[in-house]
């Protein structure tokens, strides 16, 4: 069953416009008498059949309305340090899979990849189709938020005061990612920093902690990179709090 | 430090050959003096020196011997459904950055691709070179192995008799990951069989279920992608007993 993101919510219908229209006319061309799915990033489900469709708008009727226990309960954000080619397409699509909130890419120091102005915010405009293709594509009914390319300064005006940051750092030798965990409060919202390929600078890993109160831990013995270092932080903290497996 | 498979140890020195020789002559283009590390995948590690290089061969004087604890305590391999593209490479490469022992490429039912005689053997070939290349990257001292293209009946001869297998199953509505893995030995080796892109039929879960006693569980409410389960899958795995994070 086809799933969409609802542009406009009534009490027995919805209405898909703009992209959305367009793929379910033009690419999968369904029909009046079709059913699908619409959500709405409220928690809701919403399964339908197509009524109408005209030039700029599909209009659906509502037959049932769910709320599938389908989210992550724990809210995790990664914050990912620009890579170049494919790696942050690819963590967006997988981090959605897995059950992230959103992703903030990050200006980080060692950065290849350099992003800024338009280009930036095209950028972030394909970043969010990722995340939602991969939304539906994993039957989930929030889409992950993908924020403005950032700097370190604008990280603690971008989440919520309570946040409670991590940053995996290969120089951390001694405190444990799940160590750490323990200590954290589930209910409240997880930022996980990943730095870009070349890494971390030290200067970069200090300020995290002091202006981020960021606790640095380590993954393991094994080096790992930027993209699977995101993934697997970010499954392993779902799994720690029973959000995955 | 540049990281090598020893081909040949002897009690202070140990050779190059192929492949390793010719990368470090005439890509890396290292020279007598110059410092390298060296494994066997036997768990040790040498820091030698490079005395000699020859034309068939490099010789290096041992400098000191490690044994980093680098590597997984609990063995865990991937039966991996035959996937299209590069998921195969992205599983093989993250699975050895992530500390898997091994990848047995599996003939699922579904598996869009096909791979048989001496095009199986190549691509195993292949395979096996970035497990290698991956191996490195991450420091390991042990490189995971490709296995030879299995079919299902061939799964309960490639391991040992006290394997214990998993196999996610999207159909799998009660028995969760976590739950398995608290019933588990650790000590023992541990398989996990992955779907390729369109899942496993019945048939075949049933099949592991009663010749391999595999337990069918979930991942988790979110449907993720034949890469995305592999990874996740392995990653739980590995921190589940401390073996990552």
């Amino acid at each position: 069953m086809h799933r969409f993101k609802i542009t406009e919510l009534g009490k027995n219908a919805f209405w898909l416009r703009g992209d959305e229209r367009d793929h379910l006319v033009r690419v999968l061309r369904l029909a009046p008498g079709d059913d699908i799915v619409g959500f709405d990033n409220s928690g809701a489900e919403y399964y339908a059949t197509i009524l109408k469709i005209e030039d700029k708008s599909v209009t659906c009727r509502i037959l049932e309305t769910s709320h599938p226990d389908v989210e992550a309960n724990t809210k995790i954000y990664l914050a990912v340090g620009l890579s170049k080619g494919e790696k942050m397409e690819w963590v967006i699509q997988k981090g959605t899979e897995l059950g992230i909130s959103g992703v903030i890419p990050l200006r980080a120091k060692r950065a290849v990849m350099r992003l800024e102005g338009t280009k930036a915010l095209e950028r972030v405009k394909r970043w969010q189709k990722i995340a939602g293709e991969a939304a539906k594509q994993s039957h989930r009914v929030q889409e992950p938020q993908i924020f403005e390319v950032a700097d370190w300064s604008d990280l603690p005006k971008l989440l919520p005061a309570n946040t409670q940051w991590l940053i995996p750092y290969e120089e951390e030798k001694t405190e444990r990612l799940q160590t750490v965990l323990d200590r954290f409060d589930p209910l409240l919202p997880m930022a996980l920093i990943i730095g870009p390929e070349g890494g971390f600078e030290a200067a970069e890993v200090s300020w995290a902690q002091e202006y981020l109160g960021a606790a640095s831990v380590s993954l393991g013995p094994r080096i790992l990179r930027a993209e699977t270092a995101a993934l697997a932080a970010a499954t392993m903290v779902l799994a720690h709090y029973g959000d995955l497996g």
